[in-house]
């Protein structure tokens, strides 16, 4: 895994960073300026329907055995959760370390208690 | 950003690779083996509950000015995210390269010119 | 279409009504009851789990040819809708005049209009 | 509740089949055709769009005090819900019986088993 590749939520997360309204972003020139512009409800209603496309590719994807499409989708459910951090003023980083402290306090066994 | 957190994708990935019953994962004692053990439906039934509680922790959000359970809403979106890219035999880092090869091709502008 | 069948959601919403904690209901004993001692995120976390589960019933309907499993899931997911229209102190007939007005205003083309 | 109100499901389901593209719908003038000639997951990615439009309407609901628009993105929900029966040649009326008959075999109080 290089350097540049691990990197890349961080860097994704800059770039959607420049295109909030109030860093220059054009909602004429750009997707996610334009999301930015219609505000939270657009950008969540994005979480929604992203999941959606997500587990209607994976039951394509039992169908057709191309997995392919699984991760694209998977794609779009991250990039728009980028999207939704920033939205927010959170960072990528913050959602990795919340991973690595449930898994360095108790791994993942800490789940293994939930109740459902 | 430390090494470590840089590859907390990976290393979940990994130790949730570990918890399928091929690996030995034992669903009496692990949340994730218990969601291999049920399969395809149940990992994806995560996926939008998940995207639901999201979307409730963002709206919570901007009531309570607390942006916390976003982000760890959006840990356990992602984890479960995780959790289907395994059961799909797709790894994490293949989103990544997905999400770097778009940045990389034409920018996020390619997205700008999708019709929605 | 029977009188008793045409009547089916106003009967099970007054069934939900005396569920309410406040009518008498009983979380040890009934479902419904349960959702409503939880509150709002419960009832609404149900609303996203059984779409999904509609849209995983609807795939899985294509491949196997049986369409009977749609029909459980959109009950479901009736069902649950009816439970928050409670929680909200609506009733689904006034969803059904919502539906009414629509057609009788300018019939299902108003919605030709919408931009998406 | 009106004869005419009580048959509005029914109403509109006759109208949404009427929009079939095999029964003369024409995409250009009808929202419901369009997602006719889109096929299958233009209308499933609906139903998980509405349902998260309606648990953000539910949420804000609690904040402004107006439950309106909870009805109004129910009846979205609905709406949809009649064409991807449509889809699937199934009506209704279906759904009801099939409501009708988990009341009726054994009540609410059947739910109340299931183990979640």
């Amino acid at each position: 895994m290089s350097a540049t590749q691990e990197q890349v939520l961080q860097r994704l997360a800059e770039i959607i960073e420049s295109r909030k309204l109030a860093n220059g972003g054009d909602p004429d020139k750009s997707y996610v300026a334009r999301l930015f512009a219609k505000g939270d409800d657009a950008i969540l209603k994005k979480i929604g329907e992203e999941a959606t496309e997500t587990v209607m590719a994976a039951k394509d994807a039992r169908v057709s055995g191309d997995h392919s499409k699984v991760l694209y989708e998977c794609a779009d459910l991250w990039f728009h959760s980028l999207v939704m951090l920033a939205q927010y003023d959170l960072r990528p980083q913050q959602v990795l370390d919340e991973l690595a402290r449930r898994e360095g306090l108790s791994g993942l066994e800490e789940k293994a208690s939930r109740s459902e």
